[in-house]
Formats: structure tokens, sequence, C-alpha cells
């Protein structure tokens, strides 16, 4: 198996060589690959802290307004057809009314282009941003999926870190050094997977102040948007499309809570008109007009979604994500080989220090969550796979008790695995 | 406006130069363009004889039993988390049997990919193609899409003719003349879109035979697998998947009538082991494992959608089919400045001919479609879209009194435009 993430993925020359470099590196690859470790004989069942789907738990399911809007899109008959390449219009305005309730100015719904699920979005980005020699800025940890495109459109990856001593701020000084004349975008996640944070006004300015500097766009990851229990509120990097051109990207998958919708979108906060002179639009319309669309019945649905959810849900969906991340972080202060250094405030997840020395026969963070799935039928994601090495990513966002009984089976395991002097 | 469809790409060498060359070339592009001329004071609705999407009228509403189970599905709640990468298990165990009911052996549900349509089965299978200094073969005329994501991944493009005075069928001594060391592959699509073609059981054993000679694959695009209401028969490509490695594109798009609900999937008909053995097989996986995926809830409904649709619904649609595709060659054979070789026997186009020399001010198939747009409000793809300058595609999936429509405001363009002589 290959273990590096962040090889650039080599074309075979063979007239029938192809390689699969791509598939190694995926978060699903991974965690397909820990589940089918779990023991068949074990009876009790396997508990998912790996991924980011909270969506089969009763105590987690969607709002029924979406699902009626949904559904009562495909009873109408009017949205089997295709939709126009950027988006239905009445969805782009909605989308465009929904992000600008965060902004001191209003998005136009030609600002706004419908994809599916946030991963088309970062696809379509990524290869819109593609031009020789060109490099771009991405978060260590991070979400492989960046790392992914940019090798497939033959972008060199630039990783700047992410401190976990200053609760997993951007280290804007290692940006600064790693940035030359060929990089073309730095690529934010907030709220944040894999750390859990919120990031402040504060430093949103001062990424986008360092941006600015150095004459490259913002991409800023907000698929967990709102997503923020704690004290920090969520403030979108549209706010700062002033100072630089920021490219938002967003989705119903988290918020919402159905990830199997698929549909997301793109949006151009773009003041200084930067994007649209500099033809990176144009060639965002270029891929989008030869790349499929999120299903038209879902994107007909968006206005009723977006407009009508009630409040009651997403301060419900707050609460449970709260109760969890405190049951996580409790949990974890009881077990010696593990520490987090930040509590989470938002999203789905935090990272989690793995301190081998402290146990007998573990070697590294692939190795403790193989024996972990193997032995407890728990699965977590090694840090590896998000460029951070001795760290794992945990998941809170999964039924109370199902999160309770993984974090006593995790505990069991450092117990049992612990060095004895 | 650039006129070429099959210009590779350029990249743009400013750091924030990118452009739009792939914008330019598609269908929805131009449609959209012709849409837009239209003279908004004509009271005459808009008629749409440009795309393949007749679902906006009620004669052509998809299946009761597929409409049912995708809200089903939404219903149960249990779908809305993300799919597994290569799609929900049992809707690849129905793909792979709704398949082999026309082979003469069974796939399995490895065989199978769910896509995002066609559209995505078309992106993932040409960049998996992808290598250096590869060139595929391509229909003249064909899809555009073929072009644009062969451009996107540096492939070479190779045009085959399809003959008009065969049926067009493929020219296969250019076939063989086109092809060298460094072909990958040969695309048909069948039933023909643009030509209504479909191709007898003949035919395709010798392009089968053909590529084998060449040692190269077969992507068989079936979209419109199936819609043959003439006196040939379908026969999927994949009946001679033990001759040569068959890629078999298909969706529910067109049959059920339901573009806007994007699911398609990939076929491979490997009978040899050849697409596996190159790894072929592994990069369409490493690449689907970081593209998106169709809603898992539609990828729910499939086994029920492929096994419960009615005969029924599927006879009605031929015969619709049937009945329009006359009304739009009797048409045609009354205004003589166009002419059909071939009546269709499948898809939802037939191609026509365009004789200039009998018109007073028309220059070329564009400038038809763009004077036939400003003046009499009717929408027709102009052939060099599609690699055929010279000529028309014409939709005949509309309802019938639109097309009647339709039909009589062409012959009126036409005769008002003829030379007088
Ligand atoms: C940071 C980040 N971006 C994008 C995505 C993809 O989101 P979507 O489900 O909308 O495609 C995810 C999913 O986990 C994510 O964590
Ligand atoms: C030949 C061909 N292939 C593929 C497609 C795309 O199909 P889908 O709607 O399933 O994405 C079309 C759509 O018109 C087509 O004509």
């Amino acid at each position: 198996m290959k273990l590096s993430v962040f090889d650039q993925m080599e074309m075979g020359v063979n007239k029938w060589e192809a390689n699969s470099a791509v598939s190694d590196v995926s978060i699903r690859g991974i965690l397909g690959m820990l589940n089918g470790l779990c023991d068949s004989d074990d009876r009790r069942a396997v508990i998912q802290l790996g991924h980011g789907d909270p969506s089969v738990f009763p105590c987690f399911r969607t709002s029924q307004i979406a699902e009626d809007a949904v559904v009562d899109a495909i009873r109408s008959g009017k949205f089997n057809s295709y939709a126009p390449s950027f988006g239905f219009p009445p969805a782009r305005r909605a989308v465009a009314e929904f992000l600008s309730r965060d902004l001191p100015y209003t998005m136009s719904p030609d600002d706004i282009f419908l994809t599916v699920g946030c991963i088309q979005a970062i696809e379509i980005v990524v290869s819109a941003l593609a031009r020789p020699r060109a490099n771009i800025l991405l978060p260590r940890p991070g979400f492989p999926l960046y790392e992914s495109h940019a090798a497939l459109n033959s972008i060199e990856i630039r990783h700047f870190d992410l401190l976990p001593n200053k609760s997993w701020e951007v280290d804007l000084e290692s940006v600064e050094s790693l940035a030359n004349e060929n990089t073309v975008a730095i690529v934010i996640i907030n709220p944040g997977n894999p750390c859990g944070t919120v990031f402040s006004y504060q430093h949103l300015l001062k990424i986008a102040e360092t941006a600015k500097k150095l004459g490259i766009c913002v991409v800023s990851d907000e698929v967990y948007g709102h997503i923020a229990f704690g004290n920090k509120p969520f403030v979108p990097m549209g706010v700062f499309g002033s100072i630089v051109p920021v490219v938002t990207l967003g989705s119903l998958s988290k918020r919402w809570i159905v990830p199997g919708w698929r549909i997301g979108w793109i949006g151009m906060n773009d003041r200084g008109g930067v994007l649209k002179q500099t033809k990176f639009v144009d060639k965002i319309k270029g891929i989008i007009s030869v790349s499929s669309d999120p299903p038209t019945f879902v994107q007909a649905a968006i206005p009723k979604i977006l407009a009508k959810t009630s409040k009651d849900f997403f301060n419900k969906f707050a609460s449970i994500l709260r109760q969890c991340s405190d049951i996580c972080f409790n949990q974890l202060r009881e077990i010696k080989c593990l520490s987090c250094p930040n509590k989470p405030d938002g999203s789905m997840f935090m990272m989690v220090q793995l301190h081998v020395s402290k146990l007998e026969d573990v070697i590294d963070d692939l190795d403790f969550c193989i024996k972990l799935a193997k032995e407890e039928s728990v699965i977590v994601l090694p840090g590896f796979v998000l460029g951070l090495k001795g760290w794992l990513r945990i998941t809170f966002a999964v039924d109370p008790s199902s999160l309770e009984e993984g974090m006593q089976r995790i505990k069991a395991f450092c117990n049992r695995h612990a060095k004895l002097h």
C-alpha cells in the first residue's frame, strides 16, 4: 500500500498502463480498508468515528421541510428536464440571497454556480486554477481531495501548517514564505475539517490581507458553514471580498445532514472584479458547461429549503453536536496516550494527538487505526491521510450513545496496549 | 465567436489568464445563444428542435413507477447518506442484471460504476484513457462532449466519418488508416446521436473486429439504448465483449425521459480481462473515488426502476417517437433546400443536409439556424457543432403538435429564402 497522499499522479507510459495512485489516497479508500478489517465474529456493532456523515442516525434526520421540498419538486413532474448549465435560476438566486445574509454587500445570482455537492465544486475550481507551473497553498492537516485534484491537474502542492498551539490557526508566516509568482490560490476550510476550528474575524482578515499582498485568491471551503456550536461565531470569508477575491464553496450536505443529495455551489465574492477580468469566471463557466449537474428537482427545491428551514432544526443540530463534542473531549482526558489540544468549536471533527511512546506495540497512527478496527470494531481516521502523521481524526457527529460506547472502546484499547512501567 | 469545436484547449500562460475555449463548443452554449436571438415580439412559442430532452411535454412524462421509486427512497429517510464510491451495491447489481438481459453472458456488479448521468461517465472514461501521446477515434458527426474532454485531457482527436450514403455506418477503412500505436479507443454512439441510426449486428461485429485488429477498446455510448422504433433491433456492443474490450456507457436520462435525475453508469464488458490487466479499471476506480456521485436516493430507486417499469411505458414512448420521426421526415420532403438521406430508426435525432445553393441569402448552417431563430422562433442545431458543416440536427422528440408547427415554420422560412429562378 502506498502511504503518501501527496505524490503527484504518475501517468503510465505504456499504451494500456494506468495507475491507481488516486484511489490509494482517498479518505473513503482508507475507511473502506479499515472497515474490511473489523472482526466479523465481534457481535458488537462497528462504530464509525471516521467519516463526516451522521445522517444514518435518527437524531440527525434532515428537516421535514427539506424532504417535502424535494418530494414536491419530483411530484410536480416539472423538474425531470436538464437544468441550465450554471443552475436553475431561482436556485442560483436563492443561494445568492442566502450567502448575502452574512455579507456587507449583496451577491448576484450570476455569482453562483450550482454543483454536484462541494466535491464537484472542488474539482471544478481546482481545475480552473490549473496553468503551467502553477502552485497552490493547501492546509496541513487538510482535506485530501484538494491534493488529489491538484495532482490530477499538475498543480504543484505547497503545504502551510495549521498550528495546534494557536487554536489551529493558519501559520501566516509560512504562507508568505511558500508563495511565489506562480502561486494561484490559498485554500482554507472554515469551520475546519479536520480540526473543528472556527476562525475568528481577525484571523480571517489577516488571511485576506496576506493573500492580497501575495496577489492570490482565497478558496474558502465553507461546507461546514454555520456549524459553529462553541463561542466563536461563523464568519464567511466573503466578508473580505473587497480586500481579495474569494471563491466560496458550500453545500447542503453538512448543515442539512443530506450528503447523499449531492448539491452544492461555487460563489464568487469578487468585489474588485479580478476573477472576471482574469477570465477565471469564464474558465469556471467553460468547465461547468461540459460537466454534469446536480439533479434538477433538488435544484428546484433549494429556494424553499434555504428560506424555510426552521431555526429549531439548526438549534437542535448545534446542541447535539455540542453535547457530542463534550462527550468526546471529556472522555479523551481519561486516555493517557491521546490528547486533544483544542476543544472544537465547529464542524464535526477533532484532531487528537497520538503518543505512541506510551503504547507497547503500536507503531504509528495507521497502525493504531488498524488494530483498533480489528480489536474493537471502531473506525477512526489516521492523520497521515490528512497530512499529519501521529494524529487521529475523530468524528463526534455520531448519535451520543454510540459515541460514548466508541470512546469506551478506544479507552479499553489504549489501556490494554499501554506501556506498563 | 470561435467556430471550431475541435480546437485543443490552450492554457493561458499568465498567472491569472484563463480561457473559455471549452464553453464555446458546447451544444448547450450554442442553443443558449440561439434562444437569445428569438424575437421577443413574436407571440408564438419558441419551438425547441435543438436538444434531446422531451421531458417538458406531458406526453413524454416518465413512468409512475420510476417517480414513486424515487419518492419512496427519499421518504424512507434511509438514503440521505453518502453512497459508496462506486455506487450503492443493490443498484450496481440491478444495472448488471439489466445489461446482462441482452448479453450472451452475465455481468457482475463489480463491472458497474454509477455516475452522475452519462455526462460524468464520458468525463471519467475519457480522462482514464489519457496518457502521453494518446489519440482517440471519434465519430464525425458526433457528440462534442467527447471532443471537449479529450482536449481537456490532452488526448489527440482523430475523426472517422459516419457515411450518410451507407446509413451513417462507420467508415471502417478510415478507422484503420487513422489508428496508430498511440490510439487508445474508438467511440461509437448507438443508437446514434446525431444521425438516428441503429447499428446492425453485422456492423457492430465488424467494428469489434477492427478494434481487435488495432488493439484498442471500444467505448460504446448507449445512452439511447433500446430507443429503437424502426425495423432494426438495438444490439448492445457488449455482445462482442469476447472479441474486444467494450466500455459501455448508459443512463436513465433518455429511455426513462428523466435527464434531470442525473444517474448513469459505466459498464465493463471485459471478457478477456484486458481492462483489468492493463489497470484501466483501477484508473476508473481512482478517478471515481475523487469524483462526486449521483444522489443516493436515486441510486436506491434504481433496482425498482429497472425491474418494474412496464412494457407499456416503453411501447408508448416508441410509438410516439415513430410518429414524430414520420412527421419530421415527411415534412422535410416538401422542403427543397433540405434533405434527409436516412429515416431514423432510433434515438431522438436526424441529420438533415442543407443546400445553401437553393437559398438566396443564407451562408451556411450556422447562418440558417440564426436566421431561423430570429424569424421563426424555431431552434435547430447547426451541424458544425457536431463536426459536420452544411448540415442540421433536428430533434423530433417533441410533442407532435409542436413538431408539426415547427416543421411548418421551417418550411415557411425556406420558401421565403428560396432562390426564385
Ligand atoms: C472540507 C470538505 N469539503 C468538501 C466536502 C464535500 O462535501 P459534499 O458532500 O458537499 O460534496 C467535504 C466532505 O466531507 C469536506 O469535509
Ligand atoms: C450521445 C450522448 N451521450 C451522453 C449524453 C449525456 O447523457 P446524460 O443525460 O445521461 O448525462 C447525451 C445527452 O444528450 C448524448 O446525446
